[in-house]
């Protein structure tokens, strides 16, 4: 093999790039190469390959199930516990406020948001893969539940009139309302959870792949501006219906807007004094990180002093500003979600499935990359399923990771899920012995509790200017699903959000760049001619590039650029041909009948022109012999006529379809593919194809694309192949001409 | 330029591929060369110029838009006209029998079926592009129109119960019924056309190319099936309601056989004659193509019999056999189509101008290619906007291209549009002259036709078989458009389809191949090292290729294909790292006690072992010194343990990213590939990138892909040039160690 030594010898001198070898066409490489037996599992072998089952296996499959039996025989107790005890009463001190504000969005008494910071909490340590995350409310999922949960149980507008029916009355309407509220939530909780659950044990966790971070963010964005508007009429004081379903967002604002005149004062400063409070707790909180050894936990701080107020100042009765009211003291019996209600909450249930899993493993794997652990994205959709279907018959709302809380968890010094379970304990007693406490608490603390969490998420309007400077079609996923959560509800503008995205990929597929290529002089290197300055086109080779894969959607459009971008079209030069040809055939047929009358003439010679005629008739003498028009008979016509008769050929002997960026092809595609290369054959045109793949060519072998006039000796292994090829054989044609 | 020289002299001597150059990595590539300075035209520039106007430009509207002011004038009679006749009239006698057959499938009285086959055909010589497709009525369109017809103006069961009411009432209620589907079709024919316009108009002809060829033949299929069951009733001549939406072939097929015993057996006959007899015609058209100077039609032959006879033996009174009926003479005043109407049926209509379309520009396309023409698809969507809009004035019912007529039209002789319009005077003659002659054709005839005419889409059944062979993918497509549209229907059976063969688009650049390349020894040529057995890796170095573009729908897949196909993940390896880490320093400390311990011993020797610890304590004398562990420790340990002494190490230094079928990335798939080069750069692994194309490139510029980590020098022109380059540096990398 002296290449071989001759490239290396060139290497170690100089470290250049040296090639020498054959030019390669596809038949050519494949003659000289071996096909490597390969001997494919059986089917029967891989069934009983996946259910061979050893007790290694089992003990593997149990510890997927139960992280907890992995890690917490191996619990560094002296190592971690202490983290996890700060890291555990800093969350739990969180779950108290948000449980209690989300339960508000969700549109059912506030216990139940503290229900679901136990159970659900207390569920994801044995079952959860992330050691930092914290489970329990979040907004965007209790906005959706709230949704739901206002849609099947709507507000009658005639019981908010309290004038008509007395005060009972109306506290009984509420609180059977809230209670059907309630059987919503609980059963959307249990229909979420098994879809979870099912998801997770169908390996289906590979579907948040599709929420992909521009459509997250445009989502949560809009999910941040629909819990902010839900939220201004408790800010406010203001007594209006909630809102559900598409432009609930519009209705909300111009409810709240119309009644702008009812403000409750003492609600609205009590309010704003609380957003005010826990702004700056969050700003000396973010400058300070790094000097206070805990977080200020400034939402329960606001908490406790906004129930002394409001149980000092007596605010509810004297103000008549809203409390949170009744919560009942000690858990609940478990009792079976009203399965009746489900198919009415299906599509929801999905859209909040796949939401609060989304959230989850997002978050989940942030923390799992900056502290060198993996999760296992089907095991998280197990354990929220369990989380959830669990959790719902104990009366808990859908829950997912929070956010603020997580990061909470993760920067006090969680080290494992001990954290979580230590904050679902803290929020256990105050569940069984002080939550009447909290009974005074004003709802418009809570509103702003969850205005002030929605802070990070509505800064991410500011992502408009990013995905604007780095990619367009993210920018256009961003908006389209943030306009579409905004105005058709969350769920549905879930769904558009997500198609829209798919769309994208397709559009991206289907409008490439199509490029001519051309070399950079003494290299094997090609690059878009309008590119470099550098860059030169081989005379009579023409190099088209599309930057994608050949299919139906895009097969007419590339034929079409092909056509426009190396400017020769079969179709009008072999319309221009035929039009030259039976010009061609017109002007012979004239010239005879003209030499038979100049003959006639002669024959008679009484008219003036006999010269004339003459000429003529030795002017045309040999045209019907060869067929071919001499400069004689040519000098007659006008410039304009002469061009017509030269037959009309196209400029470039050979053209290159750099197939590079294909990576596969359909049946529509080979078509068209093959049709260019006929099509071009009949103009003189040689089509070869350069940088074929290896499965394209299968693929096309498949479709029935090779036959006896499209062979395996048009797919070359490079651009530069397929280009010395042609001017090889070009040069051997010229020659051919030229010894003629 | 020596090199170039050395290359030519090489080309000319061997014609061989030979290349030397520098190692080209983006960087250097870049440096040598010059931008070309574009100057991109302004919007303003851009706007100037599509609004600029000339007559030249309005012509070519004009002409685009009227094609007939472009053809007719070069009309050439002598070449054309008999050719148009003899087409005209064979495409004539065809349009008659089906435009009474397409009628009853569209649930609407024959003559109405007359009229669509006059009116568009006409105004399709005016504004059509395709010299050779036949307007008129279509079975899967007027059975769409029919199914539509049939939900909007349901038959009511009670009323069929003819035993309970006269007559005269059961009469009054069918034309009351039957006015009332012909206002639906019509409507449905107007909102059809209008929105065929405004697609036309806005340049969405481009809409047809999601109708892939599977996806097309999968639905005819279906819809073949859908009309062949709808025929059936009246085939036997069984009386029962007709159905429409999804199942609705289900529930005709259940329908027909509860009744099988009210067959009328005459009906049956008579219709099973005829098919026999068009069988018959067909074969012999088919076997005698060449002979026949036209072919035999069979269709108005057996129409002409079936009247006759069934005047002759007075069918209808005598054997109860149900006939056409009424047949109005001359035509109708033009109406405004009930607009009301529309909001029922836009779906349907949109499903309707769709398929409309892309039949008649799919068959266009076909006789377009065999003669050499070019159509406008943008052109051919305002013509049949044209035909139905303003037809449905006239009363008619949605019309596109019959695949059977067309045929006969073309191979008939038909040049121009001409012949249809023949074709349409014709049926004008039948309409004002001798229509009521065929009011005794038994409606069983028009059965006969509907289903010969089913014949070839039937055959459609043996795609199965071939796409089985040539794409599992396409067979995919095809199964799913068959299904959806036989079970849910033509309208949602078609959304589904496009819908569906969108997603294998997406599964397509979701779920590549991954594949680990070598070195095609002496060349710079990469492919699969399971493919040839001459394939070779260089020892050191991985090459890893995944035929797909990088975005968030498939970065994470190809993130854990890279680890596992690579056999190197850094995750695993930085943990097996940490606790080897980890392990030593305890080993460290437990020396250092023991040392203690061992000096304490040594302090008081009343031990036994006294000369084992002091053993020991030489043993560990220099461990905290240099932090390495001697073999004198080591041994002491087992040999398992003492593996992981050693520091964990990958089994390569370099890994190549073959970027080649990279098309596209987004701000995911460039985050993904980040952290990639980041975690394995942790473990001493280089990621290199090679061909990455020129608009990958500057989408991960866009995307901040490239800062002081991660530069362009990482990416290189081609594996080759990777390959060498991670040589050299490994190399020099070996040398340096050496040397130190």
């Amino acid at each position: 093999m002296e290449h071989a030594q001759e490239q290396e010898a060139c290497l170690e001198q100089t470290q250049r790039y040296c090639v020498q070898r054959p030019i390669y066409n596809q038949e050519l490489l494949q003659g000289q190469l071996h096909r490597r037996q390969r001997t494919p599992q059986t089917l029967g072998q891989k069934i009983a390959h996946s259910c061979r089952c050893s007790s290694k296996k089992a003990k593997s499959h149990l510890y997927s199930f139960l992280p907890i039996l992995k890690w917490l025989p191996r619990y560094p107790v002296k190592e971690y516990l202490l983290g996890d005890i700060i890291s555990g009463i800093s969350t739990g001190v969180m779950q108290l406020p948000q449980g209690l504000a989300y339960a508000l969005l969700a549109a059912v008494p506030p216990v139940f948001g503290l229900y679901s910071s136990f159970y659900p909490v207390l569920l994801y340590t044995f079952f959860g893969t992330s050691k930092h995350i914290s489970i329990g409310t979040f907004a965007v999922v209790s906005m959706m539940v709230g949704s739901v949960a206002v849609r099947e149980v709507p507000d009658e507008i005639i019981s908010l009139d309290s004038n008509s029916t007395n005060t009972t009355d109306v506290l009984e309407y509420y609180s059977a309302r809230d209670s059907k509220r309630v059987q919503v939530a609980v059963a959307l909780a249990f229909l979420s959870g098994i879809i979870q659950l099912c998801l997770g044990f169908l390996r289906f966790g590979f579907l948040s792949i599709y929420l992909t971070e521009p459509l997250v963010r445009g989502f949560t964005t809009a999910a941040a501006v629909h819990v902010f508007t839900s939220q201004l009429k408790y800010l406010l004081g203001i007594k209006t219906s909630r809102y559900s379903g598409p432009l609930s967002v519009v209705y909300s604002i111009a409810a709240v807007l119309s009644k702008i005149t009812t403000t409750n004062i003492a609600a609205f400063i009590v309010g704003l004094t609380c957003i005010v409070l826990l702004l700056i707790g969050k700003e000396i909180n973010f400058r300070f990180k790094k000097k206070l050894p805990v977080p200020i936990p400034m939402e329960i701080i606001v908490v406790i002093i906004g129930t002394g107020v409001s149980y000092g100042m007596n605010l509810n009765e004297s103000y008549k500003v809203d409390v949170v009211g009744n919560i009942p003291q000690g858990l609940r019996a478990p009792a079976v979600p009203e399965i009746h209600l489900i198919p009415a909450v299906f599509v929801d249930a999905v859209a909040i499935a796949i939401v609060g899993f989304s959230m989850a493993v997002s978050m989940a794997k942030i923390f799992a990359l900056k502290h060198g652990y993996t999760i296992d994205g089907n095991q998280e959709l197990i354990a929220l399923g369990i989380c959830n279907s669990v959790g719902s018959f104990f009366q808990t709302i859908s829950i997912t990771c929070s956010m603020s809380r997580s990061l909470v968890q993760e920067s006090t010094g969680g080290k494992t899920q001990i954290a979580g379970t230590l904050s679902a304990v803290m929020v256990l007693l105050v569940i069984v012995a002080i939550g009447y406490l909290f009974e005074p608490l004003p709802q418009t603390v809570l509103a702003a509790i969850v205005m002030v969490n929605l802070k990070g998420m509505l800064k991410q309007f500011g992502d408009v200017m990013h995905f604007w400077r780095t990619s367009k079609i993210e920018l256009a996923i961003w908006v389209a699903a943030f306009v579409a959560s905004l105005f058709l509800g969350l769920d549905y503008g879930l769904l558009t959000a997500v198609t829209f995205a798919m769309i994208t990929v397709i559009y991206r597929t289907q409008s490439p760049e199509y490029r001519i290529l051309g070399q950079i002089p003494n290299t094997d290197i090609y690059c878009d001619v309008e590119e470099y300055e550098e860059v030169k086109e081989y005379p009579g080779i023409k190099i088209f590039q599309a930057n994608t894969s050949l299919y139906f959607a895009n097969s007419e459009a590339y034929t079409r650029a092909l056509k426009k971008k190396t400017g020769v079209d079969p179709g009008a030069l072999l319309k221009a041909r035929r039009k030259a040809q039976k010009r061609h055939a017109r002007e012979i047929k004239a010239a005879n009948e003209h030499r038979k009358k100049a003959v006639l003439k002669l024959v008679s010679p009484s008219t003036n022109d006999v010269e004339a005629s003459v000429k003529h008739e030795i002017a045309s003498d040999d045209l019907p012999v060869n067929g071919k028009l001499e400069d004689s008979s040519v000098q007659d016509m006008s410039p304009d006529e002469h061009e017509h008769f030269v037959e009309p050929k196209s400029s470039i002997h050979s053209l290159i379809l750099d197939f590079t960026p294909v990576n596969f092809v359909d049946s529509v595609g080979a078509k068209a593919l093959k049709s260019i290369i006929k099509e071009y054959k009949e103009v003189g045109v040689c089509v070869c194809i350069a940088s074929c793949s290896g499965p394209v060519v299968n693929e096309l072998t498949r479709l029935n694309f090779f036959d006896k006039s499209v062979t395996r000796e048009l797919l070359f292994h490079s651009i530069h192949d397929a280009v010395l090829a042609c001017q090889v054989k070009d040069g051997s044609a010229a020659q051919a001409d030229f010894n003629l």
